[in-house]
């Protein structure tokens, strides 16, 4: 080992090989649940240096763990106990390549940060659409490896979506070059997306070309209380036959989630009385504020009349409309302060959502009486946070130690009941890998398997994650 | 051979084991580019029937060609000349298997028509948006083996972005049931999009669950001539950030092909004068016709100003709105009329048409003077139908045998040159399996063989097809 650290050293400079301290941070996930040890953490600068890196560990037969922003919730991206693994830090090659403007594409090496993204994208007018809580940190490479979802997916989709091409090195240390501006390539199978979301076990993932869209002139939000999840599913289907793709935002949020953020951040304005369920509302508008103001109006009116919502309130201002979407993002922080849950990323249809809640709500209740659910998420694309909170009065440490298995046990088998997945937009990683392999179908787990042999097989990319 | 045939009746029954005259249909594709020889054609009748032949198969080691349509453009679905391979028809497999509205989802069977899948989401007053020249005889599992392209990409994707999952038999026979309505779902590797677009050579798709849109409320759509490439890809800039998403078709087409309408086809009207470069514009609207119109006037308007646009035409009725369709459908079957030409199916970044249709265009006026360009195509996907008449007068026939290798090499390196694609929506199939071993990235290529030889060992599926 002490041999394959000199040549790496040797390869990237001794300035880009980390031991020690220097590693620890790279050696912990940011929730804390997973803590390891890496044999070392290196940081290539360039794609030929880390082909060269990946040639390096082939020959040493050393494990890669691939890191970006170390934003993941799954553990897939810090190494285990063992000390033999190489971290692999892309946060060096965070140089945005290109914007084609005429072609609405963006092409960035994998260690940008989404933010930086973002901004290269608003700095030409143009918008790169996907957006989520850790955007200041996360790295577009994570967001691919990961296939990460966010709070623009029912207009947009995820990160698969938005992306048109790749440049990734291979297990053998080879470099493809996808990097295509391309909408359309019908040209042999489709590479690009069998390693976004394989969470780096297949292929590390250095650059990426970006759809990029134009900004819409406005946007606007609004809140809308519902009495039951049906009518909030059927206030979707209408917003979208009268929005179209002007709607790019669905969320839904229950009264206890408002409750946590109303005990833990009480200066946020929650602008409508409790109710049962709360969706906001976000139209992106390519007319201007007006005409999203008219669609909101006369959407918000039908939606009245028909009995789907007992009450809204339209942002009147654009930090109206930020304090609004604050509101749904201090969710998390304020379960947190309120105490560890046990966290669920489920996708469902849409359609088998209502019932879906009801029965798991009430075989959890059946099952641990006054356990409270912090239920909030993307009703738009079907993806629900369904969290589960320990019983007014008792230890979360406690209770996260002593029921986690079982109540995952239970809201998983209801998810599979529906037709659903029991990692909407997290992935798999380490954390759910016993779950994909319980779960998942088995003709689907044995053509991934094939395919991770095929294309690794020395299993030396993030191995023990996802299969 | 005999004994396999014999099982293959008793498996299916006789009725649906075709040999002879009756299989003559199923061995020739429809260009006629291809004609082969089938040991038999197989029509299975349902999942578990194509599992069990496909099992029958690799233990007689014989190789199996699947059939949609038989509209492919790339001799992807006929046998070759040996009289060994297997056309397995999926025409009877054509079941409509569940519509779920809140969803907005459907699940069909793979030998479903287009124009049925198409009319079952109507009947709902939802819309299934793929659309091409033959969606009546056209199979949803041939458009997403082929990740079919079409009109409606530049809004709603190519088949593989309106497909959520599949259900697959693979290599081996086994049954993979993906069939997920999910819109986020990150367990595991994408299966889905390894088999969209692998034309039948990794597993046989037999039942898809395809995403559904609201119907809009309205369509419209208007005629404007240009006089350069540049002043059409700069007017498509404006429309999309104008009309955001509302904008769902922007086709170009030159003064020949329109001319080859005016010619062949004298009683289409066409309300614009000739000009070196027509576009096609079609806003689809949530809101209703009025709303439509009044974005088309802003938005010529402004191109006009911008002098983006010679003149312009808004279609005054849903009538006109078709015959503006009906020219540009025209053109493939004028320039049938006119005689045979080398077509063309490829893919550039939207911001180096301009410069690679001036330069190809000048290189083969340079090569063959004379030479007419039928040059026309979806522009806002930047793909273009980029086909080579031969100089007027000259033997389309001879035109063709004489000339192809050297055209094609020519547009092939321009092409490359200038990031495109080969093959935008036509796929890869045996016409153009030498051009992508030659042209395709050879780590790519090694890529895909490794995934081949790994999910299809016997090399059973469509074999000499892609790869």
């Amino acid at each position: 080992m002490n041999a394959f650290v000199e040549a790496l050293r040797a390869l990237l400079g001794p300035a880009h090989v980390l031991q020690g301290a220097d590693a620890a941070p790279f050696e912990r996930d940011w929730r804390k649940r997973y803590e390891g040890r890496a044999l070392a953490v290196a940081k290539p600068g360039s794609t030929a240096e880390l082909a060269a890196l990946v040639k390096l560990c082939a020959a040493h037969g050393v494990a890669i763990v691939p890191q970006g922003g170390n934003t993941g919730l799954v553990g897939g991206s810090t190494p285990d106990e063992t000390g033999r693994q190489l971290l692999l830090s892309l946060a060096r090659m965070n140089r945005i390549r290109e914007l084609d403007a005429a072609n609405l594409t963006l092409t960035v090496e994998a260690g940008c940060v989404l933010q930086a993204v973002q901004e290269a994208a608003a700095a030409q007018d143009l918008l790169f659409p996907l957006s989520l809580g850790s955007e200041g940190s996360c790295t577009i490479g994570g967001n691919l490896a990961s296939n990460a979802g966010g709070t623009q997916v029912l207009r947009y989709g995820n990160a698969r979506e938005l992306c048109l091409g790749l440049e990734v090195v291979t297990a053998q240390g080879e470099i493809w070059d996808g990097l295509s501006g391309l909408r359309k390539n019908n040209s042999g199978y489709d590479l690009r997306d069998l390693f976004v979301g394989s969470e780096g076990t297949l292929g590390i993932i250095t650059a990426a070309t970006l759809k990029l869209y134009p900004k819409p002139l406005a946007q606007m939000t609004a809140l809308a209380a519902c009495d039951s999840l049906e009518s909030a599913v059927a206030l979707l289907g209408l917003a979208q036959a009268r929005a179209g793709s002007g709607l790019t935002g669905f969320e839904v949020m229950n009264a206890f989630s408002l409750s946590l953020v109303r005990r833990h951040f009480a200066q946020l304005p929650q602008p409508l009385p409790e109710s049962p369920w709360t969706v906001l509302l976000e139209l992106s508008d390519a007319e201007g504020e007006q005409h999203a103001r008219a669609l909101f109006e006369t959407l918000l009116e039908q939606a009245l009349e028909r009995g789907l919502i007992l009450d809204a309130a339209v942002a009147e201002s654009l930090e109206q409309s930020r304090g609004l979407w604050h509101l749904r993002e201090s969710i998390p922080l304020a379960q947190s302060q309120e105490g560890l849950n046990i966290k669920h990323d489920i996708a469902l249809p849409v359609s088998r959502i209502p019932r879906f809640v009801a029965e798991t709500d009430a075989s959890l209740q059946a099952a641990i009486p006054g356990v409270r659910l912090v239920n909030f998420g993307h009703l738009g694309d079907g993806n629900l946070h369904y969290n589960v909170q320990a019983p007014q009065g008792q230890d979360p440490a406690l209770f996260l130690r002593e029921q986690e298995p079982r109540v995952n046990a239970l809201v998983f088998d209801a998810v599979m009941a529906h037709g659903g997945s029991i990692s909407a937009e997290h992935g798999i990683g380490r954390l759910k890998r016993e779950e994909l392999g319980r779960r998942g179908h088995p003709v689907a787990l044995d053509l991934m398997r094939a395919i991770k042999k095929a294309l690794d097989p020395q299993g030396l990319l993030n191995p023990a994650r996802v299969l």
